[in-house]
């Protein structure tokens, strides 16, 4: 075992050496080193990480820093391949109830997009990223001044969805990347003391 | 070691043959029998569990059955002392935005209380649920129909409340319990990513 | 959504009032309550538990109660199937460096076997939960006197074990299920920060 | 509440421009920059993060990085208080087996040290680190080639050690210190299902 650690040690402080255009190239690097090291049949390598993107706040325009979670993993079997997942925080407006009663709940969901292709296919992170914010009932910020907050509650109302909404849109959105597509949406229901999950697949 | 592993072990099956008033008692009396087989300058025992409470539903007057996480510890150094501590979800609903815009936003919250007194005291986890639930936006049921659902909605928008309003009304209440209590509040903000916290002490 | 909560609240109540020979049965009956009540195209239900197994110690033959995770899971799609997972608390002591040092390091290891099928298969989870306890370096007790614990370390030194060859062992012994079966064993290695980890399937 | 998002944010872009000497400096400089922009009766900053240090193999001399877990606080009410502790992988060789039949059973441990101190003192994570591995049976490494092994596996038989003597030792190192200090070990035992806890304070 001590020759595969020396050479997984060896290949990361290498490769983390070297500025790399994204996670799934310093992965594939990693990956080459240690076959040549040290043979395999079948290699993966994951990352976990935050990506932050800088925003501007809807209406105050002020600078915001959002955090959201990506995982990729890179896999050498003979071909290379890649599985690329965010999870982006946003909500639900209850549509049920507002027609049913003119005001309804709202709750804090999360939405995932997980996509498995040839590592050649060219996607981002980012545009996996938009895919699922644009897909709730509104985007959220870290940092909302009144106005901006006032923006987001507008936004929300304008756009009653369910959870099985969300995971729908995500899914319709993620059709132009032409290869398998996995959307979740769990929302942390603020009526209720379980949880509501929606998956699909295309 | 293996006396002492013996010794819990008979007491605790000697112990879950009988029947008990509360967590409480079953605690102490485990205490008691393993004191008398292996002599401890100080004892601790402690409980995770989920309490069922069966309610009827607002308006519809269906059953239903919520859940609840409590905690219960007894210690014994020469007194016998004990620590209760309920979980309980809820929701809060914005006042900031209410009064700024007419329309706000809603989300979970999970509220909790903690005593901490003599063993004798005598305090119930289901009245430590009562306070919990009674301070929040509205309480939250498992199952709620659609005339429910309109009346938790309803209460909500009658109870604007931020966490920090939350925190006090569960303080405010467990004074009449004349001992040292702490309550905590944590709302799943549905416009943020963040939770926001508030914490307090009697 | 009322509706499926209800169906599924009534369902686990009336079925609890039930004797049931299994999990699987039990998740059986409630997965056809379900789908009597609100049809589905898939359902599935799982059983997160620990299942108690009553043993003797090896030497002084006094009683001791074993505890282990087990998992299981009915999906009704038109046919019925189960899957079936057992995680087991072990040991494995590097024959590595027992070969080259005559002394060597030893630890904890948890073992695990999960097994898909039709339903109406045959399997138990005490079967599976022996299959992985007799492929590590031995199986290990809540409760040793001194000469169980002496007994143990002995066994453990007889069969010095990677957690390859536990893993190994647990597939070579569920082949006779005919069915699909998946292995894995990790080690907390007492000599490494790391814990070591293998897997398998046939 | 905006504000108080912003100047956190704020304060947090500007300081992680500087370089600092410890991570208790980068909090007390977020902490005093806060205040000056949004007052406070009392404020606290943690930090969770791992420390790698980079050693040499005992035998072979072989570089390898070892990561340990630390976390730092720093408190701020009229006083600066820091609290430090480090957590870090060992191991435990039985010495009543030992002694008992000639062989034992080993485990991997974690060991812990907690400090509480005023802010001006001068301790390092870096020298808490050594205090507790240099507690357990033996130090354990990321890399070993076999004869590192020979020697972590004849070391650790040297020094057979229970939880609470690996909680005494660190405690009895920590009085150089000075100031209140809380010590903890964990065995994950490789003969038991169940861990070995042992804590103490000076």
């Amino acid at each position: 075992m001590s020759r595969l650690i020396e050479c997984i040690t060896e290949s990361l402080e290498e490769e983390i050496e070297e500025e790399h255009y994204s996670l799934e190239n310093l992965g594939k690097n990693i990956l080459k080193k240690v076959r040549s090291k040290h043979s395999y049949q079948k290699g993966e390598i994951s990352f976990v990480s935050e990506l932050p993107i800088i925003k501007k706040t809807p209406k105050s325009k002020k600078r915001t820093v959002e955090l959201h979670e990506v995982f990729v993993k890179v896999i050498h079997d003979g071909t290379w391949k890649k599985v690329l997942r965010v999870e982006v925080i946003g909500n639900t407006l209850c549509p049920h109830a507002l027609e049913f009663s003119g005001k309804t709940h709202i709750q804090r969901a999360k939405g995932a997009l997980e996509i498995e292709c040839e590592f050649e296919k060219d996607i981002t992170l980012e545009e996996m990223i938009d895919i699922v914010e644009e897909s709730f009932s509104s985007e959220v910020y870290t940092l909302l001044k009144s106005e901006d907050e006032a923006h987001v509650i507008e936004t929300m109302h304008k756009n009653p969805r369910f959870v099985e909404d969300v995971t729908r849109r995500i899914l319709e959105r993620s059709k132009k990347f032409g290869c398998r597509a996995r959307a979740e949406c769990i929302s942390y229901e603020s009526i209720h003391r379980h949880n509501v999950y929606s998956e699909g697949e295309i």
